[in-house]
């Protein structure tokens, strides 16, 4: 059967992944090491992202800022110190100023900066320097912020979306009186993450905290959302930390009460990232390219003409312009329709196929015989094969109109339900001991890029180990190329003694590999 | 008089600037030296200017990506070659890791980057080298590229909003087939900056062409649009480049006309950034603080009850309350009003003034006798103050409602025409010797950050001199403080004779001292 992506999921997920990124064309890599250009139809996706999660961050009392992009050596130095396992692979500033010497440009010895400057890898010190300024007394609090920016992590091994040197995200930062508040707050945006997954990505997940080896460098608790994309493996697609009072007390963020004493706040920090991008690919695409979410699509419904350089052409390109017109009218998701007549000057099939492999929800081809007989052909994209056939159907035109918002949300609805039906056929509740663990995931794969066979995750009983007995954990499970995902919000009836330590379960936890 | 702020506008242009910024709770500087904190009531002002003028660039058929922060030594080095006046005040990155090192954390000196990266002080060459890849034929042209992204530029003597050295902008770069396709969109993007300055920020320009001198380094012709500020100092608020071949063919950025030989692209680029809302508080601010045009008010209507700890709280509050949800319901400027209940416990007198010199357009006290009345009780900020006094007007509470969208467009259109008056009745076109320029701007001030007076713009004949001709110009300006803004659009009519070489003018220039 021809496809349109020369690699499928089943013979290597990983090249398969890179395949539908570039023929989707939604970014490529950079002559910047480990940075990407993202390209008009991912950033379309990126920026409908950015505008509903805002929305929401929004609705639920934060504002948003901008903080600058260096942080003083000093303050990671600070944040160094009372933090263990903190990663250094950061992009430094030195120098301020080039200069021609020999020839040559480069830093100019004589403008080293008296401190070298970090490029922010997350902002927690930056902005707690401006907490400590801004809050004064129990009046302040909460104080709810949010920042949309670009972060830097040197990374040696990239890809596209999942894992840049440079990525965009938002950074939430708030400060609380109390651990009770502080605590609602980072369960709030850990919900507020999986309802936008859930309703906005279609992308199913699992809510849950993760365990002490896996927290934020210097975080009291750390939650997650987890997705599980279609090799099986689980995807981190965003985090809530509740941070106690420890970068409070680093960076001396106090206020008065109202009993007029001074003490220290209680913050959070969460976040989600241009690798929700990346998890959308590799929950949706199928072996023709990318299927988008239509809450997602930078165009919802694409209309190619049928040309042929005949005089019939005008009119099907006025009846693509009308019908054009029309849908525009309507609307889907809360905002008006997202609609494209393409009138690139290139081959209606390679049309059809550049728009299948970008996954534009609704593919419409329109030809004389549509125009003359007010119709419309069109594609659903999530439903775009019959067997090895193209699936093509027809409507009256202005029933196809008026039927497109239900449409699309059929489709919304197909996508998430496609997914959340994976998810929920694959987590394994019946291992509960490491050697059926090992037999379900095997031997560690030499290369686990080459598509390593579905496995899905695991979900066993757990009995929070600490300490070294986590890391005796910790490192059978690598052995097996596994971690420890997240212990689910959602606990109803779970196993009765640990996977690992044969001690009574506390809870479950979620087991898998992962990106 | 009491006023709201401790400066005036008279006494210290610059400190009441200062002034503005800090009592409107808009920006404040950083640890980081030139960069600066832009908080809430800040960057709302801004997320509402790039959200409209966002939709002015798509409008116009340009697609937003995103390109890498850092850009390789080596593509500077390249525009070092074919560009003369090339800044070189950037910030360098020449490490990737931070190294505990006799217990200091520094550059770990086994983590030098092979070649230093530059944190792009503008992207024309990180996105001519994407532009390079992606263009290969004349159907891919024109092509229409938007980014907004942070930028740096290392700067001494740095001012919130103005010269900073990190800041927000957007920069378009397009490519296309042929000079004239390439000056249209540059002028029509000039025209779309023109329009958003004027109907979006009721900000009067004046659009025009730079002088050579002022031209952007390798450009063959710079556009802005310049602003009158209060104290009679031009803002050059926005540029728009034609950039030739040069560009093209310093990235070897191609395409295959239709008839098949190669042609190097004829390129543009433009842009406005955060200095837009600098212009915003210099255009239309007073002595009380920052007066917003409603169009880019974070709030467009606040609402203070007027809380005494008595029982009948509640009643003011649930009138309030019930006021908001009914104005909520209304729009203006293309979407729905924008309302706060500010409920912060504090004093109601306080609120009053917090939100006056925040600039909020809209500023409503209700008291019991309001609620009991069903009246409301408002102040227009653009209308402040009636003689000494604070004016305050009451109207009954359905027709304030109903009457909300208009009054916010009345007050947009009241802050354009005040600020259009000034810039009109401050060009002077009656000087036409250097001796009379001399004469009207006075000798060099020593100091003219302390507010020099009020002289406003001079524009006069020009006959275009180049070379060292020009160079001799700009010189006899600079003793005076003064630059050559640009050769306004609008040319009608204008001066027989060169104000400086005594030639006939080809066009008349404006004259200015500028930020």
């Amino acid at each position: 059967m021809q496809r349109a992506l020369n690699v499928t999921r089943a013979d290597n997920f990983p090249e398969w992944y890179q395949a539908v990124v570039r023929d989707a064309d939604m970014a490529e890599n950079s002559p910047v090491r480990g940075c990407m250009v993202i390209k008009p139809w991912g950033y379309g996706v990126w920026e409908l992202i950015q505008a509903e999660l805002d929305r929401r961050i929004k609705a639920t009392g934060h504002e948003n800022c901008y903080f600058p992009l260096f942080v003083p050596l000093s303050f990671i130095a600070k944040e160094a110190e009372h933090v263990e396992g903190f990663a250094k692979e950061m992009a430094v500033v030195t120098h301020h100023r080039l200069k021609l010497i020999d020839g040559r440009l480069q830093p100019d010895p004589t403008a080293e900066l008296e401190e070298p400057l970090i490029v922010r890898p997350t902002s927690e010190t930056i902005i707690g320097d401006a907490f400590q300024r801004w809050i004064k007394s129990y009046r302040d609090l909460p104080l709810l912020i949010n920042q949309w920016a670009n972060v830097v992590r040197w990374e040696m091994r990239t890809r596209l979306f999942l894992r840049t040197s440079e990525f965009l995200w938002q950074e939430g930062h708030t400060a609380h009186a109390d651990r009770e508040d502080a605590m609602a707050e980072t369960l709030r945006m850990l919900e507020v993450y999986r309802a936008f997954s859930e309703e906005v990505l279609a992308m199913p997940v699992v809510a849950g905290e993760k365990p002490e080896n896996e927290r934020f460098p210097g975080a009291e608790n750390t939650f997650s959302i987890e997705a599980m994309m279609q090799d099986g493996k689980a995807l981190q697609a965003g985090t809530s930390h509740y941070l106690g009072q420890n970068f409070a007390k680093a960076q001396n963020i106090r206020f008065q009460t109202d009993k007029e004493d001074l003490a220290f706040c209680h913050t959070t920090s969460w976040g989600v990232s241009t690798r929700m991008v990346g998890g959308v690919i590799m929950t949706h695409g199928d072996d023709d390219g990318l299927r988008l979410p239509p809450a997602i699509a930078p165009r919802q419904i694409v209309i190619v003409p049928m040309l042929r350089d005949k005089p019939e052409d005008v009119e099907v390109l006025a009846y693509c312009d009308a019908l054009a017109a029309d849908l525009l009218k309507g609307s889907a998701f809360g905002a008006p329709l997202r609609v494209l007549v393409d009138k690139k000057p290139i081959r209606s099939a390679e049309k059809r196929w550049n728009w299948v492999r970008r996954g534009a929800p609704l593919i419409l081809e329109i030809g004389p015989r549509d125009a003359a007989g007010g119709q419309v052909t069109f594609m659903r994209r999530d439903q775009l094969r019959d067997g090895d056939r193209v699936r093509s159907q027809s409507e009256a035109r202005d029933a196809f109109v008026q039927g497109a918002p239900r449409r699309l949300a059929e489709i919304q609805a197909a996508l998430f339900a496609e997914a959340k039906a994976r998810l929920a056929d694959n987590i394994r509740t019946d291992i509960d001991t490491f050697e059926g663990l090992e037999a379900h995931f095997g031997a560690a794969v030499e290369d686990d890029e080459a598509g390593a066979a579905f496995k899905g995750w695991v979900r066993a009983g757990w009995s929070r180990p600490e300490g070294g007995e986590l890391e005796g954990v910790v490192e059978r499970l690598k052995a097996l190329k596994l971690t420890l995902r997240n212990a689910p919000m959602d606990q109803g009836g779970g196993a009765a003694r640990c996977i690992f330590t044969g001690r009574p379960a506390v809870e479950d936890i979620l087991i898998a590999r992962a990106y």
